[in-house]
């Protein structure tokens, strides 16, 4: 069975660790009895070497028991840019293992429940890890919404991201970022209500900015164009800015634009949301997308 | 111009400083001329002294410039329970003297956004205080949404309720109500989905049961009642649960009769969601009530 799934922009700004939105740039994989184990990457990460250890090869062990199969991967999802390709990797690969919840597997194993359920249900999705387990919702979003997500050519590992954050925070800032979350879903439900303000966030993106200083600057780019929020994506090192998709579409040259000239090495995408989610992929020879609603 | 304002539950578990529902308790404020400053009062705080300290005298000067008015008040909503009596009189009262934002001098002089904002919109809100002013937004909810609150005989001080909380906490337990309050707003939108665990908080509940420790019986009494979620009631000493609206009327009597059981002294009422928030009442001999929408 060859399923594709989205990637996905986490956080959000005050939704740390709780929000993503699932965008369109996929991950395809297909499981196939074998031998013994082979990974065939095209794409992003094909770099990664083929062993036991490849998040795809423990994501097989884990559903089936054993990884004697060939793991055909092909990824259009930049590696290590906050946007969310492993837990990708990890829902499409359990799926097309076979695994009974998808969503499930894949956020154990990638550890980030929120990417792994914007992969699997598409659209905006709240995710929660209650005991050993995880829980995830969709969301209320506006179907205006459309974003432009700037990749840097620089990469951040999901650990380095977290290393710099802090294990306690004050009260006080635990409460902005919930007064900040419940304002931004009223403006993600009604782009009409969303303002740069409720994109704001004091747990984590001021610690990562010492480790991607251009991240303001980038943030700045993407207000500056007229998005309604700009926020860290996922860990970093990407950077999303919420639009109207009219203007995403309108603005992405001038964004562009200001990138090259600040001298950032760093290209600017129009990234729709994806609302479908995990999509099998017809096995014929036509390889037409079918939803797992139908 | 006699205004109505109804009572209001603030924090809701997870939503901390953030969320509020309006609650079918009323304060009637009126503020009329007069040579020099005389509050009469009926109903519940009318032992509060008359003095120029007075909330709602401090309300009127905030919006009038000076207190020779004659504040006439009648509540039905039992103060420092966490019902947000006070919001409601802050917001009643700076309506009365025709404030141009009820809300945000109610906000500003009571302190707490989310009381002000549930008074003054009604319904579900959330509210945040940015920089010097605040912002309150209505929230989806389940139309079906009803509640059983527990009003203890007990008092307890918001002052006294918050000086129990830690001024930092640790970066997970922060999470943890960023990830349960985005599921418990999933829910409060669709009854069908709310479940206890979405109404949990790790903030505040758990140091304020070492000042009231009747809570945790309480919440359980009403979860034991079929709650959707049972959580503090603001500061308490009030725990509320929420119902389908036929359950709560139907279990209410099966609520106050385990109360007893427990010998604890406090009373429980089926209180309604209020949708209408800030009402004037009809000048005339008739006293009905009309929207601010009209």
């Amino acid at each position: 069975m060859k399923v594709r799934v989205p990637a996905s922009s986490a956080n959000l700004g005050p939704g740390f660790d709780t929000l993503a939105l699932a965008l369109s740039l996929y991950v395809t994989v297909e499981v196939l009895p074998a031998p013994e184990l082979a990974i065939v990457q095209r794409g992003y990460g094909s770099e990664i070497e083929c062993s036991r250890d490849h998040l795809a090869a423990r994501v097989v062990r884990d559903v089936l028991g054993h990884d004697n199969v060939t793991i055909d991967i092909e990824s259009s999802i930049p590696l290590a840019r906050g946007l969310g390709s492993s837990a990708a990797l990890a829902v499409a690969t359990a799926a097309s293992a076979g695994a009974y919840d998808a969503f499930i597997v894949g956020a154990a194993l990638d550890g980030h429940g929120e990417n792994a359920a914007a992969s699997y249900f598409g659209g905006l999705v709240g995710a929660a890890k209650i005991g050993d387990t995880y829980e995830a919702m969709n969301l209320a979003l506006d179907p205006r919404i459309s974003s432009i997500v700037v990749i840097p050519e620089q990469k951040l590992s999901t650990q380095d991201a977290r290393s710099v954050l802090p294990k306690t925070i004050a009260l006080s800032d635990a409460v902005y970022n919930l007064q900040h979350l419940t304002l931004l879903l009223g403006g993600l439900a009604n782009l009409d209500l969303l303002v740069p303000e409720y994109g704001r966030d004091m747990i984590h993106e001021l610690a990562r900015e010492r480790v991607y200083s251009p991240a303001k600057d980038l943030k700045d780019i993407l207000l500056g164009a007229g998005a309604a929020i700009a926020t860290w994506s996922g860990a970093g090192t990407s950077m999303i800015g919420l639009f109207d998709r009219y203007e995403a579409n309108e603005k992405i040259e001038f964004v562009n634009k200001a990138i090259n000239e600040m001298d950032i090495d760093a290209v600017a995408l129009v990234l729709e949301v994806d609302l479908e989610g995990l999509q099998l992929v017809g096995g014929d020879e036509y390889g037409e997308v079918e939803s797992k609603h139908e």
